[in-house]
């Protein structure tokens, strides 16, 4: 057994069993491997981005780690920015990033780099496996370091001969590491925070926004009068019909200051102390009120879920929560096409258990709006905060869930970094449907250029924030990959067109020009 | 004049006056500051990796450093690959990489990393400007670590609250520090050398492509009957009729070693001992022979062009060489569409002085055929082996030499890698024709695996390997980035639109399905 036989076969029995990959020749080996060792999904992506945001997508909707294959150094910084917004996610993740032979790393061929030093700004646990008799171990090592709670992103680097030279037998996987529960003594300080009775907020984030968590929260809040948030940045969010209804704290710095207006204390559940996205002239960075003060109920490390029953129970909270999101799905829209329309037909016509990643950005305001009285679904947002991430994440999603459609709200700028995704969408046949909010500008930075104070009213400056130039025509671009794709103009024919998509099976592409 | 303006009214004066941008929010003052000064153009892109690849292209063709505009960590991630291209192809860069206002970094909001880690495994010169008042100067320093010979790559970490606040005038641009001539005695050993008579090869590499020092190896070679090659990665090769030939080193290590064979000597011009692109299994890393003598004429931070010239008077060879490429257009080929005809296309119908950006990979041997007897024109390579970077070259050598038709021999599998520089083509009316080798695989990695010896016949294997499920539609892709596009099924059909694309100005693809 080579030692790429060795290390697939110890990931799959580790239960890492998908890879999405982008490999080169230094890989070779390992893409030999996959049809010597039963198990492993292979997911081929055009982009490494893809790979990663991809991976990030899978983790959240499984508890798993998937894995990525990439292409030595560049590869990896091709997957970079998305490797980030999976760490900033806290979910587990494993790269296999490829390396030239042992004995050719001296002779500095062209795509040699510092392959170590690229992977360690976005990974927890970084490897360069040393001889081919160490496969299995470092493999099982790096599954244990992803799987560390909450979850971890660990890249193991894998020179060629290491792939290609005799290798020692498979390692088990490692067990799994449970999340530690909290301790009685905490939740009994937290208990006696909010019987107080002063103005309080539960801010929840990670598994704090699964449905049982939020279940918790709202008996909390019946009891204590605690009002519940989310952070920004979502990473597995259960709502809709029959959870407990929470508000999300507001991009822009002065709404979210208004909205914690008169906070004096403030509940972390898997978070820390929020913070404004940017720093911006004149604004502050810290978003609750100075005089709040902090209490980490349970950290992202920490059992979550279990933490918050505690709590409710310690505060001998009534076993079911007053206030649970009732169906109220709107009337069809009709007329001119406008994002908040949009969202009201996703509401009325989105399936059950449908899984929604949403990279709307500055025309996602109308799932606030909705999606309380929508059937229960899972959202996902990207965490890190770079862009691109919204394809990649339903490619992964619907890797994970196969039986779930997966709703792609997605912007335009955005969607262009990772393009790719919608070939492996195709190949895949994923049952996807993106809904392209197509607004022809990067409109959040037209927006930004107002907080920042800068006067960018200027013909290059606004050019700069300009999609427009040409316009980017969706419907060739995704039926230039395989992808089936409809343009829409009015909110009738979106009407139309969503509900022959999420009818039909198979990956469609809505170009909805706003 | 705040820290924007400064900042690019320095790089102005140091005739760094082209920014390729993908801005995001802390980079809003560098944009409203475009309009402030006068002299910097601004080429939106919709990826970082095309800003990165089209400067590459830029510096190549002007000598003079583009500059890069990008979002922060993820966004010089996404870039990097492209940067390492850029930095192997030793020609000056300067990426502008904003980061959050100062105050704001202490906080960890999503978009944290460490940048300068991230930009050290691609960079020659990092600095984050620490105080408003140095932007100037700190600017100046980039500019003249990217000028230091042969060209660097330099990255400047810009603080949003750097870029607004007030700061100090701008700096004059740093004097350009021309590289120094090789000394005389080193001259005179090389010819003591060259003139025993014993089979010498001559490799060359950077400015060794110019015509000049071609036209100098040529009087070399007729006097000593060294022969002369081309290292692999190529930075500008000055090629066709009226220039010096010479050969290429091959890819396939076997026939590198057969080329280079019985070769007792080698004089290295801007170059190192030759070495495989890959390590592969029972395979040499060293492509010239084990008894083979090195001799370095000039490293590339040296004058290259003129140590030739040098040395070619040393040996009294006669003013002009003896061999220089005819005009030899072939005759435009009928029938099947396949990739040699495609080349013998492109040679009989390419305009003079035009620019052929080559990443054809598999595709490309009919250019070895047929080019020297095409017009003269000049042919740039990636330079690090990282595949992506065929249409931004394209793109960066448009924009520097907008009078001369830019032809990209361009294969599919790298071509989707940055496919949003299509529409930067568009928007900057570029004149270009993109011909698109479409063979639906990653032809190389079947041939690489075979030469990994790795058994990679199984059905997933393969699979990993396959771009024809679903097939790209390369023309609705094109079209919907606003390029004109053709698709090409016979020789016929590619004579025509080839053709059609050389007469009209602006952007095209043709589709060549071979």
């Amino acid at each position: 057994m080579n030692g790429a036989q060795s290390l697939i076969q110890t990931l799959v029995n580790g239960r890492v069993d998908v890879c999405f990959t982008n490999p080169g020749t230094s890989e070779m080996h390992f893409v030999a491997a996959v049809d010597k060792v039963e198990g492993m999904r292979t997911v081929l992506c055009l982009f490494e981005g893809v790979c990663s945001g991809a991976a990030d997508g899978y983790s959240r909707m499984t508890g798993r780690p998937a894995s990525t294959l990439l292409h030595l150094g560049p590869g990896l910084g091709n997957a970079l920015a998305n490797v980030h917004n999976t760490r900033r996610a806290h979910v587990p993740l494993i790269n296999i990033v490829g390396e030239h032979a042992r004995h050719h790393l001296e002779h500095n061929a062209p795509l040699t780099t510092d392959i170590e030093a690229i992977a360690w700004p976005v990974s927890d646990w970084v490897r360069t496996i040393g001889d081919p008799m160490t496969v299995a171990e470092d493999a099982a090592d790096a599954i244990a370091a992803a799987q560390q709670p909450p979850g971890q992103v660990a890249t193991l680097i894998l020179p060629g001969d290491c792939a290609w030279n005799e290798s020692s037998a498979p390692a088990p996987g490692p067990a799994v590491s449970r999340p530690p529960a909290v301790e009685d003594t905490q939740i009994r300080q937290i208990a006696d925070v909010l019987r107080r009775g002063e103005p309080c907020v539960l801010l929840m984030a990670g598994p704090g926004l699964l449905e049982s968590s939020l279940h918790s929260a709202g008996r909390i809040a019946d009891v204590t009068g605690a009002r519940l948030f989310s952070d920004r940045p979502i990473q597995r969010w259960q709502r809709g019909a029959g959870r407990v209804p929470i508000q999300r704290i507001p991009y822009p710095v002065k709404d979210a200051v208004a909205a914690l207006d008169g906070t004096t204390h403030m509940i972390l559940v898997g978070t820390v102390p929020p913070v404004a996205f940017f720093g911006y002239p004149n604004t502050p960075s810290l978003l609750a009120p100075d005089s709040c003060q902090f209490h980490t109920l349970a950290t992202l490390e920490e059992d979550i879920p279990a933490a918050l029953a505690m709590l409710a129970d310690e505060l001998t909270a009534p076993p079911e929560p007053s206030t649970l999101s009732k169906l109220n799905r709107p009337d069809l829209p009709t007329g001119e096409l406008i994002p908040d329309k949009i969202w009201a037909t996703i509401a009325a016509l989105m399936p059950e258990e449908a899984i929604l990643t949403n990279e709307a950005i500055t025309s996602a305001a109308g799932y606030d709006r909705y999606m309380d009285g929508g059937p229960p679904h899972d959202m996902l947002t990207l965490n890190g905060g770079s862009i691109g991430e919204g394809l990649p994440l339903t490619l992964g999603a619907s890797i994970a869930c196969p039986d779930r459609k997966v709703i792609n709200a997605q912007a335009d700028g955005s969607a262009m970094y990772t393009v790719q995704t919608l070939w492996s969408l195709a190949r895949e046949k994923c049952d996807t449907v993106t809904v392209l909010f197509n607004n022809r500008a990067y409109r959040i930075l037209q927006g930004e250029m107002l907080k920042v104070e800068a006067d960018g009213g200027g013909s290059k400056s606004q050019a700069m924030l300009d999609l427009g130039n040409p316009v980017i025509d969706w419907v060739h671009i995704a039926q230039g990959m395989g992808v089936n794709a409809w343009r829409a103009t009015t909110a009738e024919e979106f009407n139309t067109q969503f509900a022959a998509a999420v009818q039909t099976p198979g990956p469609h592409l809505i170009d909805a020009v706003i």
